[in-house]
């Protein structure tokens, strides 16, 4: 089966940041050995939660080639190629490639107003401009496209993809879309990106989790999901309501925006647990204010108390 | 606790019409006997799958008082109260009270524009109408309104609602209700609308469903129900790829409209199951067309095969 | 030409409310009368700025009643039928009809998800309701759809509507709907919604409109009407302009809903200018507060100098 | 006034391509040549419509380059910065900058998810990288952001945006961004997008537009221009009727994406026209069948009759 390695928590790593906007390179080192140690099982470079829409192609090699080597062959490395459109996205996937990436995260074309006919060529160029597996990574609220179920499962039949990042938030597309790939003969690794309702989707069939929140409870993960493969539900579920009482740390930075609040949320939560000397966020995005990042340490505090 | 009559599978139950377009009394109450003897533990009148938009005061009025006699009390009838805006919704409410109805649902006000606060004084006055429990619809492809869950929480806690009907498909937000409400002390009854993730919604705490596929398969979400009240994960997630398997009856009618697709199936598959005698929507929606129907009982032959 | 009498200036009534909540009959005449005294060719009653979705069956027909009184068919009246689907607002438009509405104003369905057969039939049905021509309300923000211009003037030629307000915003749209109709030989009498593009909408071929902020300012418009009609499009512009920088007092109301901001603006406006003795808006909508009304009050003084 | 060279019929300059994909620079040079004979007053290389999204670096270079010098400073070049943002975006600026621009275009930030103060931060970075002038280009179609009037004129007032092509199709929100920069004493040039409203748009003051068909009529716009220029409302008008019949090619190719219909329809009607030796879209657009060509060649026949 040759998703077998793409399964489990598979965070999107987040890229911390000096103060002059530069790739931290010896504390993403950290980030990740720390991930690693807590038990995930693969990690995700340049992903929305690495802010790669922030950084420019060195900064992005710089961070593909710091996380291959600080994983060490350990756990797969995926790595997001995300560009404009097949020929940019196909350079970006060659680059991470040579990089050393194991596999790529691609989405729909951006700024593009394209069809499924079209989507589906602009996969096809993608997973030919490499050797490595390719994800489709749908997810609507930044790219506008809805990745219908039949499109991703015959692409996965066809060989051009290796499974599906699914953050779309389309609960009934996500049990249409393990269901459909269960009857293809489970061609598609399905991967849920949603931190709270991973207990029920490991339930009805997904094949694993891409939790931005896996970056400050790296652990939480892993437990809810050996719990999930050892059938024990409920410890899954307690385990997830855990989980999602420290994921309300990506609602206090009241008015605004969505990468400042979710990103900054988890940047500000793992500073606050010393994973990272601070929470700089890519420019134009500013840091949370103090008041925020005091009300996101009170739930760290309160719902990982393991730590404290 | 206020809420424990409104949980477990509480389907919207269709309205069968004449050939004319009127309410088929007679069929309705055979419905609902249906309903009520394969294990429902309520009904929901006048709901989307009732077609209620389609129906006149006079029409609607004649299926709450159908549907209360037909059910005779054996389990609570909950009745939707739809309408632009806060008078007329109350109106509504005092219709249904007076024809028998044990709860009333209504959504926030349709085609009028309003903040948070306008359908927080909505939910009250709409409360104050009736001596019922009022539940609040949230299904904001229909009304445009995502309810927050504080929003949502403060209100059950205040005695102003006696629950949720969720059918915003927002798997996020539907966690972060149930958690709200747990944290709360429950005030809330937390009902999912959505047919094909009951398992895992069950999983993380949802009080019960609404499924309007619950007309063509009453027994197999009684199952459902039923398993996972026992803690078998197993066995519910086990009935619920089945009944996953048999919801594809609404993706069958390519090029129909939501409401020609969704209810049209569910109608189309109870006449092939003979549990009605024709598949008349109201008018402007016409019924499926052959083609369609056969596909939608092969469907139903493949994924009840104790019927058959 | 069918069309010719629902053309010019057509202000949207607002609807004045007592303390209570009730129509206030007085004050509506009154309004009615300064709107007719100033030169408008026609008013609508029961629109969205006339707050119909929050009023009741009974006060709808008051609303009716007083204004086709007040206008004593100097001007004709149309008058809005809006519920969810065909038999509701045929009801509507029938009762309308009774009251004395020389034409019927309606959306496509609320509330229900339609495709364009089902909507076309709606209109059909809807038109047969009552003798009255039928305009066809296209507002997306509210309704969800968008009507397209090949439906509306295939529904003028086969005598079905008598024209189109359009509230959508989509100027390709309406130029395209405005180039299609003067192709079938104009069936349709095209109106604007637009308050501050009158000028380039009757320059590419409008037929007239349907303003809000005409109940505040009916002279302004009915100047940039006739400068219009005379071909004189520098002196529209100029009218257009100073109309434009009073239309701001809509966008005063920060953080109000759509409804408060909008409506609530121009009845805080009409007050200050003493057509109505309060700015009352219909439950559960809140008057806006001193501050934006002194901000509204000075918008008025500034722009409507002839009154200071 | 810094804003002078900036106004009139400026298009976004399609990008005609070999078999094989790649820029036809021969080709350009003579779509250019066409352009700046028929009359434009500038040209704008690397917008949506001349495919940025699907061309990688090198190719934009070679787009850029082959513009300036056919163009040989008889217009200004306006040159578009795509990509996700601020840092990438002033990379993509430089480049153009050397690449001989005149001036530089760009979009809020793709794919990430920014509010307004991110979005102002963003537009000063993007300024700061070159000394070009810059404008806003406003297209929330594809880059799901309405930039708000005020932020605009503010920007505008601070030096930091020379102009703003709107691509929006916000009627309303365009010309409170026309008034408010006349109220701020005119710092920036205010463009229309959009093809088919122009007479209507130069009335309220806007000052040019940016049309993707004036890549198949630029002496079309060239006269609509000049009419509103002598205040001759009636010719603008009849010009922009033509105009618009012409626009319909856009709407030929059913059921294909947004850039196949759009561009698509440019590029085969400039082929009908003996402008551009073939069709070819980038991948992995499909050019359009022979019954849309054909059809689109009716409609140029119909509506160019001097080329017949």
């Amino acid at each position: 089966m040759t998703t077998t390695r793409f399964r489990g928590v598979i965070p999107p790593v987040i890229t911390p940041l000096t103060a002059e906007g530069e790739v931290d390179t010896t504390t993403l080192r950290s980030v990740v050995e720390h991930l690693v140690s807590e038990g995930v099982d693969g990690v995700f470079a340049l992903g929305s939660t690495g802010e790669v829409a922030y950084l420019d192609d060195a900064q992005r090699d710089v961070v593909v080639r710091t996380v291959v080597t600080a994983v060490a062959g350990r756990v797969p490395v995926l790595v997001g190629a995300i560009d404009t459109t097949s020929g940019r996205v196909a350079q970006a996937a060659r680059r991470a490639a040579e990089a050393g990436a194991d596999a790529i995260v691609a989405t729909a074309p951006l700024y593009a107003i394209n069809d499924l006919a079209e989507i589906e060529r602009h996969f096809r160029a993608v997973a030919a401009a490499t050797e490595l597996p390719l994800f489709a990574y749908d997810i609507p609220v930044r790219v506008r496209t809805k990745l219908p179920a039949d499109l991703l499962v015959r692409l996965g039949t066809d060989g051009v993809l290796a499974g599906v990042k699914d953050s779309s938030g389309d609960d009934v597309g996500f049990r249409r879309l393990v269901a459909a790939n269960v009857a293809a003969g489970r061609p598609l690794a399905v991967l849920t990106g949603h931190e709270v309702v991973v207990d029920g989707m490991l339930l009805l069939g997904a094949d694993g989790v891409v939790p931005g929140l896996g970056n400050v409870d790296p652990g939480g993960y892993a437990r809810l999901w050996q719990a999930a493969q050892a059938g024990d539900w409920t410890r899954a579920r307690e385990e997830q309501d855990r989980i999602a009482a420290l994921f309300e740390i990506v609602f206090q930075a009241q008015g605004r925006s969505g990468d400042a609040s979710g990103v900054g949320a988890f940047k500000t939560a793992m500073h606050h647990l010393g994973l990272i000397p601070g929470a700089t966020m890519a420019f134009p995005v500013e840091p949370l204010d103090d008041a925020t990042a005091a009300r996101i340490a009170a739930i760290v505090d309160a719902t990982m108390p393991a730590r404290v």
